[in-house]
C-alpha cells in the first residue's frame, strides 16, 4: 500500500521534505491534497470526519496503514528506515533527528522573516517588521545554523580524510548519506530562491553545505523528481519567498 | 550511571519539559550546568572540546552513557519508554512525539512574543512589536493550540466514558499519563506566569487542559519536585515572561 502524504497543494512548502525522502528512495506515495478531491479528503482528516480518531494538529502528516505521523521531523524519523535514509539503529536515528530538528526550528525562523507579527495578517501589513526581523535573520541566524551544518560536514570531511577509504563526499551523519543531507539540499535551494542577492555568497561562505546541495541535485531519484512536473516552484505562498525589499545585503 | 542534562543554568526555559519527566520517574539525573563549575562543562560540550564529535546545536542536550540526545522532543522520545511515560510501542511513541512536536512550535511562538524581531536584541529594543505580536498569539494562536490540546483531551475523556472502564481522568494520549501531559502542565504554568491577566479564564475556556495541570501537580514526583530547590521559579530570562505591557487582553 502506497504511503499517503497529506500536505496544501500548491505550495513545496514543510511538504517538501518528505516530498524528497519519498522521491529520493523511489517509494510509492499518493500526494494526497493534489489529487482530485484531494483538499476536501485534507480537511475531513483535519476535522476528525475520517474516523481516524484524534487529528493532527497541523499538515503535513503521512498514513501509512492505519497509522497517522505528524510534523516533518516525525514524519522523517519513521520513514526513514523503511527507506533506507537512515541506519536503522537507535543511536543514530536520535543523532540525525536532533539534526532534523535543528532544520525545523530554522525552517520557522524561515518563515517568520516574512510573519514576524502574525500569520493571521498579510505580509504587506507587516513589511517593516519583515524587514527589521529579516535583516537579523541574514545577519545573526543563517550564520548560526548554516555555518553550524557546514562545520558538522567539515568534521566529517576531515573524518573521511582520516578514515583513508577514498570517501570524496561528507555528509551529515558522516560517511552514510541520509535524509538530513535532503533537507539541507532544500534549505540551500530555498535560500537561494528567497535571498539571491544577499545570499549570493552562500557557496564560498558554506561550501560544505553547497556540495552536499549538488550531490543531492544528482541523485537518481531527485534528479528525475526535480525534472518532473511533481516538483512544484516555489512561490510567494511558501516557507521560502522572494520579496525584493527583504532580500538586501545585512551589514 | 546518571542521566546527565545539560541546559542553561538559571532558567527553566526548554530544559524544564526534560525535567519535569526525570522527577516524575524519579530518575537519577544530574543537572550538569547547575553544578559548580557546570557551565564551563557544558560550554566545552558545546564546542566540541570534550571529544565526542560533533556538539549539539544548543541546549539542552541529554548524555546517556557515550549517546548525545539534542531538542527537547528527541530526549523526551528517546527517555520516555525508559521512563515509563510512553508505552514502548512505535505507534504510540509517533503519536505522542506528533503532540509533542506541536508543543514544541508552539513554545518557540512563546518566545518570539517577547522577542519578535531578533534575540541578538534586548526585548526593550522590540517592545512595540512584541505587543503587536503578543495581541495576536493571543487572540489567535492560544486559542488555537491549547485549544487543539483540550478537545484532544475531550475526545479522550469521551473514549473514557463509553470504555466504562472507570477512567476518570483524561490524558493526551488516551487513558494512559505520558510526558505529553507533564509537558502541557508546564504550557500551562509558563501561560499563566506569563499573562495572568490576559488569560484569567484559561480555565474555564480549557477546562481538560486545566484538569491535568491539577492532575500532574499533585503527582508525587512532581508535587515533589515543586516544593524543592530544583525547582526554579520562572523569570525574566525564560521562554515565559510577565511583561504586563504585553499582558493585555485580546479583542
Amino acid at each position: 500500500m502506497p504511503y499517503e502524504l497529506f500536505y496544501w497543494d500548491g505550495i513545496q512548502g514543510r511538504g517538501e521534505f518528505v516530498r524528497l525522502a519519498l522521491e529520493d528512495a523511489g517509494a510509492e506515495y499518493r500526494d494526497v491534497a493534489r489529487e482530485p478531491d484531494g483538499m476536501e479528503t485534507m480537511m475531513a482528516c483535519l476535522k476528525g470526519q475520517d474516523g481516524m480518531g484524534v487529528p493532527p494538529f497541523a499538515p503535513p502528516f503521512l498514513k501509512d496503514g492505519d497509522q497517522i505521523i505528524s510534523h516533518v521531523a516525525n514524519i522523517l524519523h519513521y520513514l526513514a528506515p523503511r527507506l533506507g535514509l537512515v541506519p536503522d539503529v537507535e543511536a543514530l536515528r536520535a543523532e540525525a533527528h536532533g539534526m532534523q530538528l535543528t532544520i525545523t526550528d530554522f525552517v520557522a525562523e524561515v518563515h517568520d522573516t516574512h510573519h514576524p507579527i502574525s500569520t493571521a495578517d498579510y505580509y504587506e501589513d507587516q513589511k517593516d517588521e519583515a524587514k527589521a526581523r529579516t535583516a537579523a535573520f541574514l545577519k545573526h541566524r543563517v550564520p548560526k545554523f548554516v555555518g553550524y551544518f557546514d562545520r558538522l560536514l567539515a568534521v566529517s570531511a576531515e573524518r573521511g580524510v582520516k578514515r583513508g577509504d577514498g570517501a570524496d563526499q561528507a555528509f551529515a551523519l558522516g560517511d552514510r548519506f541520509t535524509y538530513v543531507d535532503l533537507s539541507l539540499f532544500q534549505i540551500a535551494e530555498g535560500l537561494a530562491y528567497a535571498f539571491p542577492r544577499a545570499l549570493a555568497n552562500f557557496d564560498d561562505a558554506y561550501p560544505h553545505v553547497a556540495a552536499v546541495r549538488e550531490t543531492v541535485r544528482q541523485r537518481p531519484g531527485i534528479a528525475a523528481y526535480l525534472a518532473s512536473d511533481r516538483r512544484l516552484a516555489f512561490n510567494q505562498n511558501g516557507i521560502f519567498r522572494h520579496y525584493p525589499e527583504l532580500d538586501q545585503i545585512a551589514y
